[in-house]
């Protein structure tokens, strides 16, 4: 059926690999070890997409869950396939003067594929960043278009740039695990799309700004768990290597930064607002993780909880900022999360950094400081370019926005013809509604008490 | 209390493994790697129980979910003890004439434990594919006697043919991780308890067909992301080895696979349909999973793309013909992916394999084709036969099938006497309901827009 | 800014790390191994939190489901912090006569990062075993000053007893994972607090005992799905070591001895009450995970089936008791999961051991039996006198729980001023109510016929 020409060269194409030694020698070991790491770290990245999934879900509402949710498969599948044919290679193949790579698409040539596994879901996560702020009102069609985009090239330049060997890396711009090449860019690509498609109905009305609940926190929630769970390997896997010099410190950091975030923003919230305020505290979480990003491996233990600190209190001023003077309606919060503290995250890396140079609380002058400004500037402006013109374009041709009719009959119903959720039976069921013969309500009771322990 | 007698030795029996070496070696260290890689992925593929509970509960009515979930409990335990005792023996003892194994029972004479555990797990999975094709109409007890059958000895033989040196194996059919060995037997395992059970109350009324909705797509979809990263153990643990010419392969193959396969799903919904279809492009993602587990260490990235491509369009149109034409009645779906998925990727390598001899597509000529071909007949057959004797026979002795109050009643009420939810009280709080003094309704949008930014 | 003076020490102090070989050896080799099983264990103990809060969450009712979360992202942050600050070097430090640690603070001096997360991580659980039993009535203020002192001094002390050469490891005493140091004194630390803090309103009203219904079972389960998954990490990382020889075996009696507590719990409660109870089968898994903890390198994989077995009836039984004769209000059962098979799992090593001198039903006598009692009943009475005294100063200062009309209200609005569900809209979208123009329940009905198969 296929002959053996163009085509099928490129279905070869990935499976020139290393030789496994038949005989094990410590060269061959090193392999597996870091293979084995790397793919742990592939592993919990990937899962990460479920985080988003349960986050984005639960922090909005239930009429639009099942649309946010396809948002999220379709984002991993197509960022992965995406970056398998371009973006990979714009990212990693040989450098046109350190802007963009021009070879290795779809791996030809490339023998690195468990690289390339940790890297697309990388990818993905950058992508998978717009689809809560532009929840409940992009028609999904619009989204698709932009996350392909955003994964055949505009993250991938940014990737070039920095972690392979590009003009930022050049200029000496540190950035570990990507606060600004994944993060900040997720981050100005959302709010220059939140900014052509406006906010949601209802929630600015004249001067009232309106609180639009989310519909399942515990959900959400448990996306947090499952994000801060990804972020290890997410940093711990950036070192790309089971190196016991390197990855303790990086996950030690993303751990105790982490935890101070949530603590500062809790307790941040209880002194601004005299309530611990659940939604804000657990992005106090994520914005905790995307704040150590950039630095993991540089600072140390005591850098990485005050940057934590830090990142707790941003966070919530910056949400709040966004939401009640700039006016950005972002369902979740994600472009405070990962625009706010991926900035905070690159800069604190001039301040902070005890690994290379030095940053500035350490004697290391204002260079990297400096530097770390110009990554930062740099990354918003191509982005928003970038995204910006895109998004317009394709805005101009057929508006990115659903009609109001659909966004009020909710997403799921006007794009899917379903609902996430059928619970009606179970209010009936613990009601007092006759089933069954008879009441089932009180003979439940009944029974329940007669089982002791029924929770 | 106890004598060092027969019942002793078996407890001691598993207690024999190769010494730790204090000094490593490359042999040692080598052992250690490939363990620390085999309980990554057994861990990965136990989790995927997880995924399972959760895609059933969640595509079912919420009357059935307890009950569904105390099934899912019951088969990861029941299916690990079963397997231990008799199971793995039949799988992996001696051959007796590559049809099953004769020893090794209890693990006695057995070193290789992390082995053991992987397969468990393994086994278990197997077992589970069934609960779902069955669920909110089958009696729990006879579930149980079923998952019995299937982890002791139905699932271990098909095991050993492919996977011991078994008949298969010796044919040269080719099933790396188990499209047919886990997949198909529990699909065709499912299928012939449906048969004898008959559909759901109310699914097919005349020649009406009714949709009967899952009760929470959200954790469905979350079941569906835990199933995808437990794929990754599923099938990269099948090397077992943190082999580097081996695992990337296998790894980027399934997350490409089932990237394209989740793709296609979708967009064909999109064109036969006018709607994604959330459910069915859910299901695309497990066919992909399903698809590629055969063949996800013999074909090239290329072809792992197109064999997802395929899953998703015939899952798609495999799901509706099950539904609509043969009137089965599969609330969740599994026979389809499972089956037909699980019979295109055993015959996929066939066409697309690159590593052994070649699939007719890169110019092997047809034997392999036949070959994965015989295989699938033979686990059919074999599924069958034994499912379906034994399924008759017990169903003969007491009816499989819970009463017709029971049914409508739900499951969970008629076995467990509870509910899975208790949401009245939301409802309550978030309506008008005046608690606290004052209507909470009102003084909550207060509070909350005094907060700023709630969720 | 910062001077290199103190402060900044401190800041450095954690970084002071083994050099990575340029060129591996087997030395260098077997610590990277052993780093990467360490770090995967760490992050599976780290994702029981998500286990926790989830299980807690499910299992108590909509109404304070956002202020359960919180105490879980609190407890496990701050216990970090403070593991970091105090707690790792009262447990790890150099022994002051066998009783507590007097060095390493803040990591300094130390340069084993990786072991330090793992039991940060560690040391979270065991205060977050208080908050699902205290759940529903505790000022979320007063949970936080208990966990500060659960993580910064009361369980690290317990930790240097055993697992740092103090007293009791002296003696012999055998606790591999943790039954007595995490999980007893956990539960004794939550029973402690639950006798000053008194029921819920509304359990016991004159002798009338009342079932208060979790309100999303399926999202515990979930939660005991995830933590059956991190206990792997958990027992088996304890080894901290790729141990071929004794982490397979940790593994499978983890896996087998649960697997036999769920189906013992299942079953006894079906012969004891008529029908498989849900929420004591889940907590079933729960108890044969805390009882094989303390044995799991020391007895054979028979012998740990029997443990879980054993484990499983006793749950039922035990908090049967606790709940109908002592009338111990635990809204998730803690102390019985933690506390009766804490003890039982301790104890169960004199009787089982087969790694040591051999236990009481291996002809090794029953000294160690006895030792181990010594270790349990020395856990308790340190946890009942520190939690016991400290809790009651600081409710004598101001009460611990929360005020009648709080409690009725439920915590999340009292202490958040939010709600964890909005599911009211959920409910009109599947009901019949007009919205887009016509109905949307009719509507519904036919699109999701006319797309075939919706779930």
């Amino acid at each position: 059926m296929f002959k053996k020409t163009g085509f099928l060269l490129i279905l070869f194409s990935a499976i020139a690999t290393p030789t496994y030694a038949a005989t094990p020698t410590t060269e061959s070991l090193e392999l597996s070890i870091n293979l084995v790491w790397v793919m742990l770290a592939a592993f919990l990245v990937f899962f990460m997409h479920a985080g988003f999934a349960m986050v984005e879900s639960g922090f909005t509402r239930a009429k639009n869950s099942l649309n946010i949710l396809m948002k999220n498969f379709l984002t991993i599948s197509l960022a992965t396939l995406l970056y398998f044919v371009i973006g990979f290679g714009l990212m990693f193949g040989t450098s046109a003067g350190g802007f963009f790579g021009i070879d290795g698409f779809l791996l030809r040539g490339r023998a690195d594929i468990d690289f390339f596994v940790f890297q697309a879901v990388f990818a993905a996560t950058c992508a998978t960043i717009i689809s809560g702020a532009v929840a409940e009102r992009i028609k999904l069609s619009s989204y698709i278009i932009i996350t392909i985009a955003m994964t055949a090239v505009i993250y991938p330049v940014v990737g070039h740039w920095v972690w392979n060997g590009g003009w930022l890396a050049q200029l000496g711009f540190v950035d570990f695990a990507g606060s600004s090449v994944v993060h900040l860019t997720g981050a100005v690509g959302a709010l220059t799309v939140v900014l052509i498609l406006g906010p949601r109905i209802g929630k600015y009305s004249g001067k009232k700004i309106n609180a639009i609940p989310g519909h399942n926190i515990p959900l959400g929630a448990l996306g947090v768990f499952i994000l801060w769970l990804g972020w290890f390997g997410f940093n711990g896997g950036s070192t790309l290597a089971a190196d016991p010099s390197l990855v303790p410190r990086v996950v030690a950091a993303t751990l105790l930064s982490t935890s101070a975030s949530l603590v500062a923003a809790a307790f941040y919230t209880k002194l601004r607002f005299n309530k611990i305020d659940p939604s804000l505290s657990l992005n106090g979480v994520l914005g905790g993780l995307v704040g150590i990003t950039a630095g993991c491996a540089n600072v140390s233990l005591g850098g990485s909880i005050i940057i934590g600190l830090v990142s707790g209190v941003i966070l919530v001023e910056g949400i709040r900022f966004l939401e009640t003077k700039a006016k950005i309606d972002d369902p979740v919060g994600a472009i405070g999360v990962h625009g706010i503290c991926g900035i905070w995250g690159t800069l604190a890396v001039g301040l902070f950094d005890v690994a290379g140079g030095g940053g500035l609380f350490y004697g290391g002058g204002p260079d990297l400081f400096l530097t770390q400004l110009v990554g930062v500037v740099a990354v918003i402006v191509w982005t928003m370019l970038t995204v910006g013109s895109f998004t317009y374009a394709i805005n101009k041709a057929s508006s990115i926005r659903v009609s109001k009719e659909d966004e009020i009959a909710g997403l799921d119903f006007a794009e899917h013809g379903s609902n996430a959720y059928e619970l009606k039976e179970t209010l009936l069921t613990s009601e007092t509604e006759p089933l069954y013969g008879k009441s089932i309500g009180s003979d439940l009771a009944t029974r329940l008490n007669s089982l002791g322990k029924p929770s």
